[in-house]
């Protein structure tokens, strides 16, 4: 039954992070033909942006280390937003030399976590990042930049609002078009991600240019998603099956699955654009060469006998 | 990081199911003496409200067999509230005769569920009920209303709003003191709870009246909650760990993982008495003895090492 509900918009982006933010989280590698069926059943159900790879050293990301091919493997990127992420100006050359249109560039809102991802201070992560989006800019590339541990940290804990709204003011000061809010430990609750949105509003930056991206670890992401929906943000990230970011067990899951999500969303009588029948069939192949069930839950009941 | 969102109670009382509805629902028939360490243990967890068997038939639900000595294994009623799920005036005999003092009828919205559930159409269902709520009142009872299949049915599909109302409305006429609203297949979505929620209060069903009960097939059962505090609920069931339900696959839940509820309703500064950490251990034990991981995001994430 579609039901909508009051200050909800009519329409929302899913920004689709499977084959990026979800295989890099998997043990498993997927071939290179695999991922770009992959990224192309995505399309061709719907999904109209598409974060396709990383160009981040190999050594770093086994997973991804196949990003070249894979791009070759795809269709032109004038057929769809197919944004990559970029870790510094070598990442940039690669995409450059590719043809990619839109990058994302991935900071930290926390001390530990840039240290132990981007082996950097936040200052000197940002000192990375501005060359590469002013030359990405100059390229005429739309960039979108990631703030991660927006909500909370494994080593620092709680995250201060004011210390996340200051790394993002820096990124978007560089001239980036989008901000992804992440949380990606997954402990935010709805409360924290409203006031979150509403301290970034406040910053000038507008709702019309954030993005969220939760990660389902405690069983919070859908609920912070219509908070973040009733905030204004009409553009969420999720991950095609709930693949990606099983740090704990067989059965936790990383990202917010983007069935669950278009759940909500046509049931709430909000347009995404997505066939979800053609993105759960797309899910449970990919469930198989990964070797294990889907993480989500839409996914499981939409087809019960094969998930047995 | 705790953060109130406006609009929502200071305060939520958590309805524990996991005992009956979670499992009631488990293939794994559990010894009377780990059902009693269950409720005991929960009520140290801090749940003050417990669901703890059902005197419906054990031909039908023989995982609930053990009601009386279940209850007889248990410190007196008065401790804290306990209902017992009460099918027919046998079964309201079996609960008296054992000092039950809080007891939930168990009705549906549709026509095909209560032929399944019930073996009876709506109408006959409403009039087994009728005596039973009727002596139950006589004797001091506090009796609770379950209307099962409120957004959806498998059958049926899409189920009217108004025909929800109906059901809801008789029951309550017939002297209940609290209604459970049942998405007993997780196919509902925030919008829906919410006009669902509105339709009972206009009928005259105040939300101080109301309780909501998800099950989290779709990966709906958070956000729903949300939608209905939102809309004035202050009584939600869950179940511990997130038990019972399982008819799809392993990993597939049912019932909204208390833990999950807990988790959400503390990040958003609202009381529920519950200690975390202790129902989270409890909810471990308890997948021991059903043989399986917790389906319960916050269970899975806040004790790594043993659910790998």
């Amino acid at each position: 039954m579609r039901v909508t509900l009051d200050g909800l918009p009519e329409r929302v982006t899913i920004y689709e992070v499977g084959p990026r933010d979800g295989l890099q989280n998997e043990k498993t590698v997927v071939p290179v033909a695999d991922k770009a069926e992959f990224v192309g059943r995505l399309a061709e159900a719907g999904l109209e942006t598409i974060e396709t790879t990383s160009f981040v050293h190999p050594k770093w990301v086994p997973q991804l280390a196949d990003a070249e091919e894979l791009l070759a493997a795809l269709p032109g990127p004038a057929a769809s937003p197919r944004p990559v992420l970029v870790p510094n100006e070598r990442g940039l050359d690669r995409a450059l030399a590719h043809g990619v249109t839109e990058i994302a560039v991935f900071g930290s809102a926390t001390e530990s976590f840039a240290r132990r991802n981007l082996n950097r201070t936040i200052e000197e992560s940002l000192a990375m990042f501005a060359p590469v989006v002013e030359r990405a800019r100059a390229e005429g590339l739309w960039v979108r930049a990631y703030v991660s541990m927006a909500c909370g940290d494994p080593w620092e804990g709680e995250v201060p609002i004011e210390q996340v709204v200051s790394v993002a003011g820096r990124m978007m000061d560089m001239g980036c078009s989008q901000l992804s809010l992440g949380d990606t430990i997954g402990v935010g609750t709805p409360g924290q991600v409203t006031a979150l949105i509403e301290a970034m509003v406040e910053a000038g930056i507008g709702a019309d240019r954030l993005a969220v991206h939760f990660h389902d670890t405690y069983g919070q992401a859908l609920a912070n998603t219509l908070a973040a929906l009733r905030a204004g943000v009409t553009v969420v990230d999720a991950s095609a099956g709930g693949i990606g970011g099983c740090p704990y067990a067989e059965s936790a899951t990383g990202n917010l699955a983007t069935e669950d999500l278009v759940w909500m969303l046509h049931g709430l009588g909000i347009e995404t654009g997505v066939d979800l029948d053609r993105l759960a069939e797309t899910s449970r192949w990919m469930a198989g060469r990964l070797g294990r069930p889907s993480p989500s839950r839409v996914v499981q009941a939409l087809n019960p006998k094969e998930s047995e």
